[in-house]
């Protein structure tokens, strides 16, 4: 007797997270990680789930990384005692920060300014609480930090410091690796990673500043990397999930991506070679990520309801609640008659997931469907 | 004494709603359509608020569009009785269509195969709901529906007046004129909308069937149509909003925009010419409506906090919880110091909104902020 698909029912679009392959890619960066000496901290933007934490996190509430205060209130709360909101701090924010450190988390946070520094410092001098901080280095131009020869590093070093704060290391992040293609220039962002932070940490320690911490890491470089010498932890986000993106540039296969959306098709446009289904960009996210890669896949991959790949199609456009499915050059739409259901590989799965209150997650053993909520906000 | 403005201290990102420029865009729309002798009835997906339906509807509970079937439930639940769900309907989905309707709300659907029309027919005859249907007529060859001549149109109406459903309309949407700049272009499509539905309207009405009402309607066509003779209602959602890619088109002004994403100055790239916000992607959405546009707005324009339009500079690029702004070609980048508030104009309302559960409401009387909660899923 055949089980029905808990997907047959389910109503549509929906956010359906597969654990085996989620357990996959957890385990993979781990073991890719452990014979190079370094602490994994996963970045939880991806997530947003207490129940996908207690899976990516080492023994379940080990360190973490967020985008948000709001992500480090909801971990926080449910036990995550070591937190890095690794997005360069507001001075506003500061009365946040205090408050979930004075309920007990050890939550630390980063800057590249002079003026978020002294800020710091005289919020830990009111408070008599030594904040944590790293300061952020630009290993690649990405984004934000400071070049790791920038004697500003020491300046912040130094009032951070001799202030009051704590002073724990120095983090960075090769925003670019996501621009690289293939294990071999993957391997070498990894290396501008490492010894951008390095270099920074050593500038530090040889002005007789401490720096215990040393972080690196994106998705390409934490699975690419070969030699962390010098480095402490690393930090990833999408490898819980993988995405079109990190197919796009060699990290991953499409059949690695543990996220996925659930559509039904609603509509037939035969003469320009259309099928209409229920997934727009609300369900789908607007990101085009693999608009510049050499394969494009538009709004996404399509398989079938059981996760086969549909090679010969793609979501080619997306309006707020519509997804429209064409054939990619040269091949032919398939017949998909009204009401069939179909899954949508994402682009980017931090952008895609985030449209969804809640995972239908498909469990390893094959059982019932369960439901992880996930938030938002700030 | 200068009164505090209520956004220096709302956390960041935030989703702003100027409530005077709401108010002044519905009037706009509903002055304009006064001589026309046509029905509006509001897309509420730009809204996904109660308390914003009730300043878009007619008498705060009047005729109403609705992108989802939890938008459906969420404004019938608030009163709306006179619902219209304008998305091809998945047989799937009839079952909640026959209980919000068992519940009292005068619920439509829209369909455009003979499939769907007999999944409804099925419905209409097991439950004895005679189920309100329009049927979808493609204008402009952008999305869904049937060319107004296409026999199908009389071949679905029959199957649904003969089988216990109730044939009420047509409907149509010229998604396409998003892509027309200026009055004369956006008229033009106004009457290619009127005149397609009106077609297929009479073709109905030759056969022997009914068809009380003909819904033609998007944003750029409602402001710019001249007649609409044959045509009973109007939709439009964005209008209440307006957002850079209307104003693109010429369908409003930049001072418009009724909403935008409150965002605080966190860093400095100096060599590159960036000012780094805390409004990424996550808070902006990854919309990039203007890119196709004479003038590229980037992931938005850049106003200082009491909404006044900073020229020079726009958000040139959205990570996930970072925005970049820099300075257009040719202008120089503002000082803007840590901690500066500033607020960024949307590409696409619809799009930012949902990034968001509340709007945080800059009452016309000046008063102090209201939250109003918004929803979303499906």
């Amino acid at each position: 007797m055949t089980v029905p698909s808990p997907l047959a029912t389910l109503p549509t679009p929906a956010l359906v997270l597969d654990e085996a392959i989620l357990a996959r890619n957890v385990s993979r960066l781990r073991t890719h990680l452990a014979p190079l000496a370094v602490t994994l901290r996963p970045h939880l933007k991806s997530a947003k789930s207490i129940e996908v934490a207690r899976r990516v996190l080492s023994d379940g509430n080990g360190p973490a990384t967020v985008s948000t205060l709001r992500e480090a209130e909801m971990f926080a709360g449910a036990g995550v005692r070591d937190i890095l909101y690794a997005v360069g701090i507001a001075p506003d924010k500061l009365a946040r920060v205090l408050a979930l450190r004075a309920a007990g988390c050890d939550l630390s946070i980063i800057l590249d300014t002079t003026v978020q520094a002294e800020a710091v410092v005289a919020a830990a001098r009111r408070t008599g609480d030594a904040i944590p901080v790293l300061i952020e280095i630009d290993c690649d131009g990405h984004r934000s930090g400071l070049h790791p020869d920038d004697p500003a590093i020491v300046a912040i070093g130094r009032i951070l410091d001799a202030g009051g704060a704590m002073l724990r290391g120095v983090i960075t992040h090769a925003g670019e690796s996501y621009n690289a293609v293939g294990a071999a220039a993957l391997a070498d962002f990894a290396e501008i990673e490492r010894a951008a932070a390095v270099r920074a940490a050593q500038q530090l320690r040889a002005a007789g500043l401490p720096c215990p911490v040393v972080s690196v890491g994106s998705t390409p470089t934490a699975h690419f990397a070969r030699d962390l010498t010098g480095v402490t932890e690393v930090r990833a986000g999408v490898f819980m999930f993988f995405d079109l993106v990190m197919a796009g540039i060699g990290v991953c296969t499409a059949q690695d991506i543990a996220v996925s959306v659930l559509t039904t098709v609603i509509g037939h446009q035969a003469e320009r070679g259309w099928i209409i289904v229920d997934a727009g960009w609300m369900a789908l996210s607007r990101d085009r990520g693999t608009q510049s890669q050499a394969v494009d896949q538009g709004y996404g991959m399509v398989c079938d309801r059981d996760g086969q790949i549909l090679p010969d199609i793609i979501v080619a456009q997306a309006n707020q609640e519509h997804g429209v499915i064409a054939a990619r050059p040269g091949a032919t739409l398939p017949a998909l008659p009204i009401g069939t259901r179909l899954r949508i590989l994402p682009n980017h799965a931090c952008a895609t997931a985030a449209q969804f209150d809640e995972y239908a997650v498909l469990p390893g053993d094959g059982g019932a469907l369960a439901r992880w909520p996930r938030f938002r906000g700030w």
